[in-house]
């Protein structure tokens, strides 16, 4: 795939989180990668999306080094880095500051798995991180916030599990390209809604049994998915 | 009733769901029966709503048998042919992830009847399944999700509550023809929300009169309605 | 006003129900009355508004006896009757099951007076009925809820605080015409909603003082008034 | 700026409301400053936001006199007048009755600082004002609602904490401008929406910590800002 299909699909990638309802003004950001050049295409920084155009996406490499564009790219880049150049099988990361998975963050609490539509997508409870030290803050903040995630991550598989809430912030997700990057954030926008209410409803809810989390994952997901068209 | 009339009739009703705001992506199917046939139109595994045409869904027969189509039928094809095959009365059939029937599901509640809403449609709660075992979630699963919720209803009247939620999954709903069966699950999601809210304002609520209930749901079904134009 | 144009305002009421999201389906209606000549306009049972033409409404008598149109008047006509009689001084009435009232109706609470928004229209909380009795629920149902309504307002103007909700059931509003009575509704299902969330915020809070609802409602109504451009 | 430049940008300010949602009806008026002149644009009273043109917005001089307008100003035009007079580096001003945060008006509290999202606009809890007394609302209501909110922000910086909610009534918010006092109002109503729920999510939650709150409100504002373009 050229750069120039890449950036097309990191700006499409852009564009739906507002068609989603995804993005309040200029909050959120999607980024995509060429793992054979070592390049990612990512939103510029402080952009409205309702003119957003290919111009408005700058390529940085792998250290964050500006290698095309006339803007700065998203404040986020360098959390973004740090997911690439740890989680190895992802090609999108998007970030945003959607209400229902935002509210688990600010809760300090992971979205639970209650049903068989977290199951579809998420092999397991979708994390929360760590609230970040002051060294943390005060230094290479954004960097070490994609730090947090990927401590978070230890033991985890990223690509059974494509989302994280990061703590007194929002989330984070990914996925093999930019464009499932986005939809795994719409469906853990979804999943934190029906937690939130279902939590309300039943305080005393467990999650789904795992027989169940396996069956519905792996339905969809793996060797022996059945889902769909394959 | 020609099959091609049956395919519009339930390629319509699918169309319906995004309409009504019950589907993210391609969460959702709904199929239509023709008795004298015995055979069951039903949307294909995995399709988009955006673009989809009488080409995406596919015939079975009430065994389960392709009969026409190029895709495979939804996932979920084994769980509706149980409820035609022990519901005769019904000739549609829909399911959604929609969000507050959703809910109830994961909490494992039935939606209580607590207002006149509800009792315009359904006489009586709308039950939740038992959770399924693990046998019944590796063996035949979509088919055990259909027994089990045949035996939920065992005294009861499918079409009196034409619609269950399935525990740790989602809504069911059904009616004479595809097209009722969403308007069942339309009216199931606002009762849904409606139940939520009004317990979590008042949790000591209790069910609508029994006086009630027969007031509004035999005011609308049965020998003596005189709602509408009939 | 001629007959005519009492139906085009009455049509427009109707039509603006969904426009504002308050109804399903088929569910509300909206009537306005001519006092002079005694004869009121509503529309007819079970009519879908999508394409509701002023053929889809139907003159009545304030006996109730169909003075022109083809179809069933709504099957709620006899409680708006039961208003037209008891309160003389409005001239539209609206029913919805709109979500945010109905909660309210069917916890069997009366919505109170939280803010200078609901004391901008209703002077004072927006009582709930009593549960109806069987007797009243097997005899002539939509008369006595009528009755139950004319009953809780006893010692209240109808105009100033212009509509209530039905215990299990949803709210009625009023207005001097068909249009004041639905942008009564609009706003009561507003304030519904931020009751609902500001007791669930504070469990504790008081309804606003009397001063401050004597401000805001008499700023709006009465002799006094000098909001907008009167 | 002419003052047909500051009215087209009141004007636009004005008709953004509706767009995002935040107003039902006539409720919400935005206004803004030509600081040389000493001249304020603010809506006319009971206006509708559908049709409205720079022909429904107001002049008035600081201290209240009409200068331009055929119309009567904003019945809040007293309040806007008090926080132009005491708030001298703003340029303009909003009042909603807009959902979310009018909730924690009628709650009686602060909105608390719970996550970044709020930490990049607010530097600290948006405030509540104490309830007016007596003599207040019987005096000069609107011009006392100023001077509850300036009280209220003793010590605080108006420029870093750019919207108030008013005991039992609603959010005011302002910016150096009316675009960004509209912007600043659209932005309280989703952190205040979030709260909300988050405050329901984790009752225990506490404010984010002050390192995060300086990091991200000062990432954006003062002068070592770095997010967006500058």
């Amino acid at each position: 795939m050229s750069l120039e299909q890449l950036k097309k699909e990191v700006l499409e990638a852009n564009l739906e989180l507002p068609k989603k309802g995804l993005v309040t003004y200029t909050w959120g950001n999607v980024s995509g990668i060429d793992r054979d050049k070592g390049l990612v295409v990512i939103k510029a920084s402080g952009v409205a999306y309702g003119e957003m155009t290919v111009d408005d996406l700058v390529v940085v490499d792998l250290r964050g080094n500006k290698v095309e564009g006339n803007l700065n790219p998203s404040s986020d880049t360098a959390t973004h880095l740090v997911l690439y150049n740890n989680f190895l099988e992802i090609g999108g990361v998007v970030h945003t500051h959607s209400t229902w998975a935002t509210i688990w963050a600010q809760a300090g609490k992971a979205i639970p798995h209650l049903g068989t539509t977290h199951a579809d997508y998420f092999y397991g409870k979708i994390p929360c991180t760590r609230q970040m030290t002051e060294q943390e803050i005060e230094g290479e903040y954004e960097k070490e916030t994609g730090n947090v995630i990927v401590e978070t991550f230890e033991g985890l598989k990223a690509s059974y599990i494509p989302g994280v809430v990061v703590n007194n912030h929002g989330p984070f997700a990914w996925g093999k390209d930019a464009n499932e990057a986005v939809h795994n954030v719409v469906v853990m926008e979804e999943v934190a809604k029906m937690a939130y209410r279902t939590v309300k409803l039943n305080p005393e809810v467990k999650s789904i049994p795992q027989k169940l989390l396996d069956k519905h994952f792996l339905r969809k997901h793996g060797d022996n998915a059945y889902y769909g068209q394959k």
